[in-house]
C-alpha cells in the first residue's frame, strides 16, 4: 500500500485532534509501529486508536496511557496544566473501562526562569486533582530547556489501571442511546477566552476534572449495558461522535435541542462564531448505553455532582454508517468532521 | 518542618540530575506528592527516588516509569532522540530489576513547521530500538506548538514491566564489588562534540541502547547476588554512585585506573576540561554484586555485545558512608558530587 503523505512539515492542525492529526498517525506512528511482530497479541494496542491500551494479565486487563499537556495559558478560569493533566489521565483509563486508578507517573518539562512558586501552585493542584480521583502521583521525571526553546511548561502524564472489563469507542449498536454527561464546551470556551481577553464578566469555567467516579457509578448503574465511552477533548463532541461512529459502524443522530450548553459558552460561541460542538471538553464522557438501561444511568448520572447537566442527547442507526447527523428545528443535516485548524494548546 | 527554597526560578541546572535537580524534586514534587494518603501502601513510589515505581500485583511487581526526552540535537552520532527516549525508559525499567517490557508510551510535542521526514525518521528507530529490547509502542499522543514555542521535538516515553523481584538503587553492602557494564562518558561527549563542533574526525559515538538484555543476562549468570543496580544518565557515574553509597548506607571506593574510557572520550575530556565520570551515559549500567559472585557475573557480561568493556571499577565499604573515594595513581581523594550546572538538554 502506497501512503500519500499530504504535508512535509508538520503543522498546528496535526495536533487539533480532527482529520488531520488522524491522517498524521495513520500515516507517521502506525506506520512505524503498528505492524511491529515484537507486540504481544491479544492486546488493544495503536492501531485501535482508541483512549489507551490494554493489556491481558491473568484474568484481568492492564490498561496504559499517556498524554502531553501544553496547555496556554497554564492557569485559567477552573483550573491549571496540572489539574489537566491529571484529569486528562484518570479519564483515558475510565474511557477505557478502568477506573481504579493504581497510579500516575509527572514528567514536567520546564523553560529556565519559570517561577518556581508557579511550580508549586501546579503541583498542588495536582495532588488536589489525585485526590479526588482516588490515586497519586507514584514517579516522575524534571527536565529544564533554555530560555526561548520552551514556552513556559508542558507536563506529561501516564496512568496505569487495572479492570475485569474493557470499554471500547468501538462498541455502539443500532438502537443505544447517546448520552453526555454534562454542558458541553466549557472548557476549550473558556481557555479560548482567557488567552483572547473575552469574558470580561468570566462566567465561563473549564469542566476540567477527574470523572473516573462519576464513570464507575454509571457502570454499577448499568451493568453490561454500557457499550462505548470516550472523552470529547480535543475536537469537541463531533470530532468524538465521528470516531464512534465510524469505528462502530453506525450512524448517530443528535438532536441539537438535548445538547446541554450554559449559556455563557452560547454567547461566547454566536460571538465569534465557533460551533460548541467543536470545542474540547476536559470532564465529560460521551456513553453509548442499550436503550433499556437509560433510566438507571440518568438516575445515576444526575445523582452525582459531575453528572448532574447530564442528558439523551441521540441514539444509534443502522443508516448512514459512519456519519453523525444534527436534527435542528429547522431539519436534519449531516455534521461535518473537523479536520482541525481551530484551537492551538487547548489541552 | 520548614523547607528553606534556594532559588525563586527554575534553572538549567535543576535539570541537570546533579544536587540542585535534587533539591527541586525534594522541595517541590515530594513536598506536594511524597504524603499523599492516597497512595497505596507497600509499594515503591516517590519518596523512594528509584528509577521507577513499583506497585505489588498478587505475586508480582508492575514496574512504571517516565521520561521526557529534550535532547539538543535530536540527531547526533550514535542515536537520535527516538533511540534515547526507548532506551532511555527501558532500561530505567532494568534498573528496577524488570527486564521484560510489556509495552512503551510515545508522547510526541512538535514545533510547528518540523520535518515530517525528519519526524518518521525518529519514529522508525524508536521501532528499531523497541525490537532490540524485545517491546513495542503501544499507545500514544501528540501535540503541535506553534513556531518559536518549542525547539523543534520532544518525546516522552513511560514503559511498564513485570517482574517477580525488584532491585533497588540502595542495596548495597560492604564488600559488594561496583561493575560498570562498559565504557564511560560516551553519550554525553558525542552530544556535546557534536553541538559544539569539536570532534572534527567524528571517533565520538553515543553508547545510547536498550540494555534489558544484558542486565538480564548478569541476573541470570548471578541470581540473588546482584545488590543494586542504576543506570549512570544525566550526572554521569560519580552522580548515580554518591546516590547509591547516600541511600544504601555505604561507602564506595573507586579504582580510577580500573574505569574503562575510550581513547576518543579521554581526549575530548581533557581538552575541554570535564571529567568523564561526571558525563551522562544512555547504554550503561552500575552493578553492586556480592564478591562471591563476580566472576560468573563478568563472563556473562562480557560474553554479550554490549558488556565486552565491562569491568570491576570499585567496592563498597563500611567506612565513610555516604562518600565516594577514587584511588588514583596519586593517592586518594574524595569525588565531590556534581550540583548539576554542566551540560543542559543532554537527554
Amino acid at each position: 500500500m502506497s501512503i500519500v503523505v499530504d504535508d512535509d512539515r508538520v503543522l498546528l492542525k496535526h495536533g487539533a485532534g480532527g482529520r488531520a492529526m488522524r491522517r498524521l498517525i495513520e500515516q507517521s506512528f502506525l506506520r512505524a509501529f503498528q505492524t511491529d511482530p515484537v507486540c504481544p497479541a491479544g492486546m488493544i494496542g495503536l492501531a485501535e486508536m482508541d483512549d489507551g491500551a490494554a493489556i491481558r494479565i491473568d484474568d484481568r486487563w492492564l490498561v496504559l496511557t499517556t498524554d502531553s499537556h501544553v496547555i496556554q495559558p497554564p492557569f485559567f478560569p477552573g483550573g491549571d496544566i496540572g489539574r489537566l493533566a491529571v484529569s486528562g489521565t484518570v479519564n483515558d483509563l475510565a474511557m477505557m473501562g478502568a477506573t481504579e486508578v493504581l497510579g500516575l507517573t509527572c514528567s514536567v518539562i520546564l523553560e529556565d526562569g519559570f517561577p518556581r512558586a508557579s511550580l508549586d501552585r501546579i503541583l498542588m493542584s495536582m495532588r488536589d486533582a489525585c485526590r479526588e480521583a482516588g490515586t497519586c502521583v507514584i514517579t516522575g521525571d524534571t527536565k529544564v530547556m533554555g530560555k526561548g526553546e520552551l514556552d513556559g511548561i508542558v507536563i506529561n502524564t501516564a496512568g496505569v489501571a487495572l479492570t475485569t472489563r474493557v470499554v471500547r469507542d468501538s462498541g455502539l449498536r443500532p438502537g443505544d442511546a447517546i448520552v453526555v454527561t454534562g454542558t458541553i464546551g466549557d472548557h476549550g470556551m473558556a481557555v479560548m477566552s482567557t488567552r483572547h481577553g473575552l469574558d470580561l464578566d468570566m462566567q465561563l469555567r473549564s469542566d476540567v476534572a477527574p470523572i473516573n467516579r462519576l464513570i464507575q457509578a454509571a457502570r454499577d448503574a448499568a451493568p453490561d449495558a454500557i457499550s462505548a465511552l470516550k472523552d470529547p477533548t480535543r475536537g469537541g463532541v463531533s470530532t468524538a461522535l465521528h470516531e464512534m461512529a465510524a469505528k462502530s459502524g453506525v450512524g448517530i443522530e443528535i438532536d441539537e435541542a438535548a445538547l446541554p450548553v450554559r449559556d455563557a459558552v452560547r454567547g461566547i460561541a454566536e460571538l465569534i462564531g465557533i460551533d460548541p460542538l467543536l470545542v474540547a471538553n476536559e470532564g465529560k464522557a460521551l456513553i453509548g448505553v442499550h436503550a433499556d438501561a437509560v433510566a438507571p444511568l440518568m438516575a445515576a448520572l444526575h445523582a452525582h455532582p459531575l453528572g448532574v447537566d447530564a442528558a439523551v442527547i441521540g441514539r444509534c442507526t443502522e443508516d448512514h454508517p459512519g456519519m453523525v447527523v444534527l436534527t435542528t428545528g429547522f431539519g436534519r443535516r449531516l455534521l461535518a468532521e473537523p479536520d482541525g485548524e481551530l484551537l492551538p494548546r487547548i489541552c
